[in-house]
């Protein structure tokens, strides 16, 4: 039963080794990639896009800085009486004046009272203003790429617990929307990685896929309670808490549902290490019916949970 | 039976409580969210491409004066005799012209009857152009992510009526594509909800996923009525309009296609409440060969039905 | 068994008194809607992106002018003195400046030589400009839209044979992918829909959903022969020629697959109505290995069959 | 079993006759199409998304410079006493200063310097500065779109083992993401394509689709390493190198996976020829724990196996 749920991951057992989490809480790896040239991992896109606002924005003031900075040396280099309306008489007031004259070249302001005359001006002109063009596509692009795409924001709660349900136990965590857009069809997936004895003796790291009491909802209304319930086929049969630390067990959560403002699906992970499960407790009510009829969800209480019984 | 196609759609049975609709008629939810601080549920994008157009354009146009407001102000500040071209002799004049100076320069249109010539002023100008571009990157992406986002238009019927079916009753609802567009792959998930009373005597919440004759169709040709035959399976089986009524019961329908022209997935929601299904009636007929030979689909007469036999 | 696999493809009975084909050849429907207002129903995101390449280019070059006809009549209004550098005499003259500032003003592209100078020019051409940054925004939106639009271009042939396959016969048609692309995960779906005598000697229409050798294939390498074998289940089971046009018969192709480089499914439909199925042919090879090693796919021929045997 | 597993993948069995690969290292296609016109298999979607970055820019820059080199002439035919600030004394010299005014038109730069005054060269300046704009509405779209294309970069081992599995042997290939990015539920198959003699002698191409020991995993973590198990119902089972080599065995691998910065599926596919194919080998180990507790993967070793045993 268990061994035919068996699931790897990707993840070899020799990583069972290591004692850190295999996914951290906010749904990234653990994982350090190496033995690859630059170019063959790195991807400009998938860094451009996951880069923070601060930064992605103060990469776009540097590279147009630079690229003016550049451009500006160029019509020094050939010669600024090709540019009609420069005045400086010093070569840092030349500079200077072919700089913002790039400016307006690059961004197709151009004011013209600076304007390019010689043939040599020109055909830089005429090249940068069509770089600059190229040059926004990629950085505009990028930059409604980044406010448009689409991210899941969903709170899961702090603890997992394990507490009565029906006539036995179950695993449980607690997870909402925290935005007030409408996902839905959304699925969950819940994997118990942990240590386990060989055959052989050996210690070697396990996958199980987590049977759910339901593995979707048709729509992310209020909160979803995602229950695994203990059954005798559940590889948490009859484990204790001790047991449970001890054989270094994480639980991964995968959360996917269709967000209706993107058109698109989105997917979050969390994970819950042996520590984090709390036995013998239950969630607090987040739900109550709000005096005139609507349905009122308190998130801020969502990792809240109280003795069971 | 039941119970195990019972599916709690992300709803508590607190929620249960409340006598207002889980979903409204245009598919929104009844739910009032707290307990977050605001940058943790707000979403730039979601309010952006859900406002409305007449909003939508009016903070597009009052965020374009106010940006060059304070760049207008900016030129002034730093000394009107940096632009060349300016001849206002007081200071409203000259603030004036540097705002006008400014939506030329935002806009890249750069007349250059006004320009900069000071170093403060090629400074402020060269930034503005590159402002400029990033926020009409967000402007105009927003627009045209506005214009093209799928959105299924799906008409219901006003009503959802139990008729005889074969030779027992069944629940219909119908529906149409609005436009003209072609809608293929479509599927519709019928779920109830109604009040029960628990084992131990109290009321709460519980929600059924209905049978369908068919809960898949290849294409959204003319229209689809969704029917679920009440056989002894079903937990209509048996229940008369009082009892639905009595049980507060909610008919929870979502809709899913695979929309043509958008190269997507499209989703469709509404609900009927329990006041909206009529007893004994059956939908007219809204197709007919026209004389043409086209088949001719009447869409104003979605909602009307007549009485059964 | 037949019934089971009955799917209505949300076409009610009534059209089936319609002779037209259901799904026109290239995979149009044939229906008219009517009974909605024209807002309820119209998209303009639809009618834009499907519209012909010259219509639209048309549409785009006409409002254009339009646009510009119009703010070079306000700039006359408002008086031409408020324009820099306009030197016409008459009035015709004025407007035409007055036009061309226009369209210097709503491109962006300002050369500056007619400038806005008084208060009331200033306003109109600043909220020009960013009337012509939004325009463009949805011009170009489209334009690129348009251009990139994931449209599978599937050839499927002319006819459908049905010839001895096994030890029995089988329904089958030819398809492939007309570009040089790679499609993957191709699946395909066919229904059959024909007239049929009711127990209360009605004549109404069913479809069937017709069981394929099989329904998927891994990649669209070369060209893929769908085939329906007629076992004893099939509801062309013993049919010939002669029932097959008598009840009308139509055969509703469907069509999906992912297409590498638009990263996205996408959707082909034809249909074969009974003339168009032949009986006792086979189709003609079309694969050969080429004398270097490669496989060729002749296209030209994915029409041709030949007598069986 | 064989029978019921067999999939054509499209491909016809008259392609078995070629010994080319079916599918190359790279996952492109082997086949060469011919039989129709040019316009019906070209789209410039297709041919410009795919291009190489040199050739796409290049291709930018020629347009550019063909474009500005038609309107130039334009200009120089209709007179180039209809733009002011034009001062060339030979053909030559108003020729570029045509051409260049052109450029800053196409680009909407317009400085100014160079202005259209006459109808004619009026009328031909706001068409081009539209032109511009359209064009580069598709040159910067295309620009962003290879940009962000959603390609995966996933590394396959450059050889498949056939090694010891629990009792029996399997067929096993490894596969990496190569980014940093994060790739979840990832799926793969596998198909074996063979010649094999039929019952009337002749010898066909066949294809399998074989079974894996898991075909998804939650989870591109680490590497994961694909295995078919050799068991009695393979079509591999008891097969020698020499058999495998003999009947032109091919593996056709397909890996499917969402990848979390593209918000998308991606694909990615692979082949091993039967020589591509190490018996008795199996893969070195790549993962280990580094010292600070992270799993640590060594890509660089992603080919490289060792003796069994």
């Amino acid at each position: 039963m268990a061994q035919q749920r068996f699931e790897d991951l990707g993840i070899g057992t020799k990583a069972s080794e290591s004692r850190l989490r295999l996914l951290n809480r906010d749904g990234t790896f653990n994982v350090r990639r190496k033995g690859l040239p630059f170019l063959k991992w790195f991807s400009g896109y998938h860094f451009l896009i996951s880069l923070s606002w601060s930064k992605f924005n103060l990469l776009i003031l540097v590279a147009y800085v630079a690229i003016n900075a550049a451009f500006g040396g160029i019509y020094l280099l050939i010669g600024t009486n090709g540019l009609s309306g420069i005045d400086g008489h010093t070569l840092t007031g030349r500079y200077i004046e072919s700089f913002f004259f790039s400016t307006q070249t690059f961004t197709t302001v151009g004011f013209g009272k600076v304007a390019p005359e010689g043939m040599a001006a020109n055909i830089v002109a005429s090249f940068e203003s069509l770089s600059g063009l190229l040059f926004f596509a990629l950085a505009t692009g990028l930059l409604y790429g980044r406010f448009s795409r689409p991210i899941a924001k969903i709170i899961f709660s702090r603890n997992a617990v394990v507490a009565p349900y029906q006539n036995i136990t179950a695993f449980m965590f607690r997870s909402a929307n925290q935005r007030t857009n409408q996902l839905i069809d959304v699925g969950a997936t819940v994997t118990l990685s942990r240590l386990e004895h060989t055959e052989s003796g050996e210690r070697t790291r396990k996958f199980y896929t987590l049977d759910l009491e339901r593995n979707a909802v048709a729509l992310f209304y209020l909160s979803w309670t995602v229950v695994h319930p203990i059954t005798e086929s559940s590889p948490l049969f009859g484990v204790t808490k001790e047991q449970l630390e001890e054989s270094d067990a994480e639980f991964l959560i995968l959360l996917k549902a269709f967000d209706d403002s993107f058109s698109q699906y989105v997917h979050a992970r969390t994970s819950y290490k042996s520590h984090e499960v709390i036995f013998g407790q239950k969630f607090k009510g987040i739900i109550r019916a709000a005096p005139d009829g609507m349905t009122e969800l308190d998130l801020g209480k969502i990792h809240e949970f109280e003795k069971e019984g």
